[in-house]
């Protein structure tokens, strides 16, 4: 690790490690059109800074900044100005020509800046492509990137790719996701250890074991035609070591360094509550924000101007591009907040619609509300993040706990209810993400012995409570993993039936096990239903103070009613049902969602044991 | 107990209870000068209000309110308009003179209405009356008063007193506080377990077992001179069953009722939180609002407006007659909160510097913050509550788990610095009550085995951090009390010394056993010299994330910078000082406060294991 930190070190002191005189141009086009016309196009080649710049068809430049490192200038146009489609971009020294770069402006699709994007009708599926299926085993292995596959290794690239997702769209429209959160998919060139994505070392390209460009655009125009939408995994706050412009930076404060040599590197100390903390000493919120999350990952400064820029018009191009329907953002408390505010400005600006979730990993409903757009918690704070959307990591923590731990006056079912009465902290309740496990985290089938019962009471949860549901592949069919004993690799183990040679393939339904066939059907059932009811979307909610670990609630709005019970309890549960009169007035019966039977709703109601109950209530 | 209730069924159906036309005026005297002019007076008597009733000297009745009740008329009076200091209310029938009444309307006291109040320059010391001293045995038990004095009894009443606690004001100063929050003294003529005094039958009189109106006012008085100040323990959700009103009710509505006859009565849920749940139910928040909070204790209905003014004049009257420092409130989440808001700004109208601290028994930063005045947490729930302090029970909850669990990178004193960076959702996070046991909770000392460093740590804590300190009678002699096993009774034991049969007397340190002694010592040295140290008043905090199980920050002002250091660890922890650079810049030396022995500040400073160390900085 030693040398890449003396190259890092190195690379600032003018040496160029550019060989070409002009390598790069980012982004590499652009469209017209777009409500904030101004482009900032950075080149890169050996020197390059020390040349004369010009445009053609008389194009004006209306700012060129140059860096500290010759080898980059970030050139500004105004695209409202340029009424060619194509223009160049020409290097020249004393008028000798050095190279020149044809610039296109293509134009927008229709409707492109008013895209729709993923909301509380949506459940979010979160993939990891090189654990979900190898539709193209050619592109396991490739000769310009480091690692290569093998699935022996369990921190190995295994070969899971885009092609493997688009192959199997039917099985996850299917089971009634209609968003896909793939985990990063950005070229991560790292030596090892490069199977999750986060330490991107290209902005612009998808990595080429994963596949093409065309072909992660390919994926969403295939969601898209299903009215689905692909949600891209955004790292504003660290790049890899191994980034062309890491190792190459434009400034010295691109990056946040805290001393010479190995000495740069610092760990986060990750606590991001120093974000909000008017006590938080600065040292303490200098290791949390500018410490390194991981030593492979350099920590981006976006409070440089042009690194904002770069990771704003990034975020955009691929919206533009690849027809995005929403981000997931990286470790959202640990970049600075100011210009996180000002990115997610940029982007919801451009497309008003567009929605973006932070992984707002904190356990209290003030300090992730506070990461709100318009939270009056932010305000409190003098912030406004101008993110539409938060974690509720709040009730991720409390949801195992909840299942788990014997019932007292704050244990079990009304931990889960205490949860939800701090709702009143969010200005935008529904825009939250609901979950109750991620890539990062214990399996939910593994903490709960892979009990179908526990499952059901946790998916019918997430599913009819405020918010977008976000489930993780793999646990529709009780896939387990053990993150304290398998660390990392056991939850993100090879979806079966994702590679020729496995024994079994799992999304076939016909060939799943009778304990997946268990989970996947019940998912199946539940999401597919939960597709078309508004009610759920975004209707109210009454909740009803849990009872012997009983926790029952009800969505409605002027034309549905459903009532969820979720019997945590050991022993089957007479329901008196004259408590709910306030909700209930009016029904006579009601439907089980999931065993389509009809239920008399008259005195009392039976929940077995462990066990959830939807009930469509009818006049 | 059916019979209270028949009673109090019975009482509405105009049966008249009262044998006197002329039984009661309330309040029984006002004063001139008053912001708000309005007065309403309450007078009660047989069939009162099938009669004329009138006033001398050509003074208008503004209004006179009739109720369900004939016993019962309410004059309003302008008292501005009132130009003598004495006008007679007189009731006839047929010109016949049934019954006068003259009323009095005094003089305030110069600089009433701009009186002082608690601030975070005070260390407030919670005592239970009948529990600390017994200054007067003639007292103890009186013939109007149904319970007598029995010390055997744990439950009983003990006899400790006004006069008790008058004659330990100089160990009370001694000790270091400044105000005294007394539990309620009004009279509680309930015919069992009266000693705690929360369910009041007369809220204009002290009970006769701990002394006269009068005397209270001596007591208030006496700590005036000393610069120190009374807080009354204020009840506004609910009276005693065997208070005259409830047993001859104004109006049905005056309390909360569920149905007839013993059906009338319903167990509050406890659950509190409703009050800002968007999404609670109406049958669990009328449980959580309008349940009675225990089986002697009628909810009073505050949403009537004559059972508000009451409430709000009966304040007043306190705070004028008594000349009080400050209001604690008992169950405030329990109360209807809009007519709460209105008490509090009613209050605090008239006397603007007066405080008044909630007693906000949640657990989240979000919730506690909710009930103080002009905060964006209860904004966020269209509320705002004009309560100007609340009760930081997150700390409370958090620092014995923080004290005892085994460190890692969310437990250990990790957990209490967490609980800090919530901070910023308090519009005035100084007006914060700080404490780590009452009258309600488990000692202190009982947790940890009345050991003296854990209880350093804690008093350390509480007296350094932001906001008012709390500290309850008895914990700094080492007093212990088992609520688990010995129930309230264990956890408010006789003060020994209090009574003259006792064996020792501990308010008399010279008699204090050597555990006492470092018990009392510690406490008298710290809350000494923070009385005039303006920076833990008022100075700014900054904390660093605890390392190694020991919490560092400091408090700092242009004057004066104090470093706290508690280390929480099982082994003695030397601190490199670098860490800390930020806030000991110009700081070379310093004084241990509780050994007055110089520190160098230097390289590092070893800190023993359990213990704390409070360090003024010096140039």
């Amino acid at each position: 690790m030693k040398t890449i930190y003396a190259a890092l070190a190195l690379s600032i002191a003018s040496v160029s490690f550019s060989q070409k005189t002009l390598e790069k141009v980012e982004p590499a086009f652009w469209w017209k059109g777009m409500k904030n016309p101004e482009l900032q196009i950075l080149v890169y080649g050996k020197n390059i800074a020390n040349n004369d710049i010009s445009l053609s068809d008389g194009i004006q430049i209306k700012d060129l900044q140059k860096v500290e490192n010759p080898n980059y200038v970030f050139i500004t146009v105004n695209t409202n100005e340029i009424n060619v489609p194509r223009f160049t971009i020409n290097i020249k020294k004393a008028k000798k020509n050095l190279g020149s770069y044809v610039y296109e402006l293509k134009q927008r699709e229709a409707g492109s800046a008013n895209r729709e994007s993923f909301t509380s009708k949506d459940v979010m599926y979160l993939i990891m492509p090189d654990r979900f299926a190898n539709g193209d085993e050619k592109n396991d292995s490739r000769p310009e990137l480091t690692e290569k596959a093998d699935r022996k290794l369990p921190n190995g690239r295994h070969g899971g790719d885009l092609k493997g997702i688009i192959n199997n769209l039917d099985y996850i429209q299917d089971l009634g996701a209609t968003a896909v959160w793939l985990t990063p998919v950005n070229e991560d060139n790292e030596k090892v250890y490069s199977y999750h994505g986060y330490a991107q070392t290209d902005l612009y390209k998808i990595d080429a074991r994963y596949g093409t460009n065309e072909e992660y655009r390919t994926l969403s125009r295939e969601l898209n035609k299903r009215n689905m939408k692909l949600v891209m995994d955004y790292v504003t706050n660290h790049w890899g070591t191994s980034h062309w412009m890491i190792k190459d930076l434009p400034t010295k404060d691109w990056i946040h360094w805290f001393g010479d040599g190995d000495e740069g590197f610092k760990r986060s100390n990750y606590k991001t509550t120093t974000q909000f903390d008017t006590n938080a000493s600065d040292i303490d919120k200098k290791y949390a924000l500018d410490g390194w999350f991981d030593k492979t990952m350099p920590d981006i400064n976006q409070k440089n101007p042009l690194v904002l820029k770069y990771l704003t018009q990034n975020a955009i191009w691929w919206i533009e591009y690849a027809e995005l329907g929403g981000f997931r953002v990286d470790t959202y408390p640990y970049n600075d907040k100011e210009a996180m505010a000002k990115w997610a400005k940029a982007i919801t600006d451009e497309y008003p619609k567009f929605n973006i979730v932070g992984e707002t990993w904190l356990y209290t409903a003030g300090q992730i509300s506070a990461w709100q757009k318009n939270s009056k918690t932010g305000e409190a704070a003098g912030y406004n993040s101008y993110l539409p959307s938060v974690m509720d990591f709040m009730l991720f923590a409390d949801m195992p706990k909840a299942l788990k731990e014997k019932e007292s006056w704050n244990t079990g079912m009304i931990k889960i209810y205490d949860s939800f009465t701090s709702d009143f902290l969010y200005p935008d309740i529904n825009n939250v993400l609901v979950f109750f496990e991620n890539h990062d985290t214990e399996r939910w089938n593994e903490i709960f012995n892979a009990d179908p019962k526990a499952y059901k009471m946790a998916l019918t949860m997430i599913s009819t409570v405020r918010g977008i549901p976000q489930i993780y592949y793999g646990s529709e069919i009780g896939m387990r993993g053990n993150k304290e004993k398998g660390g990392d690799a056991d939850i993100r183990r090879d979806f079966p039936g994702g590679w020729k040679s496995d024994q079994q393939n799992a999304f076939n339904p016909s060939e799943q096990t009778s304990e997946q066939k268990e989970f996947f059907q019940f998912t199946k059932k539940l999401l597919n239903w939960r597709k078309g009811k508004d009610v759920i979307h975004s209707g109210k909610t009454k909740n009803y103070v849990p009872q012997n670990n009983v926790f029952t609630y009800f969505r409605y709005n002027w034309d549905e009613s459903v009532m969820v019970i979720i019997n945590n309890n050991e022993k089957d549960q007479t329901l008196d049902l004259k408590r709910f009169e306030e909700s209930l007035k009016g029904f006579s019966r009601g439907k089980d969602v999931i065993s389509e039977k009809e239920i008399a709703i008259q005195n009392n109601i039976i929940v077995p044991a462990k066990t959830p109950l939807i009930i469509e209530l009818k006049k």
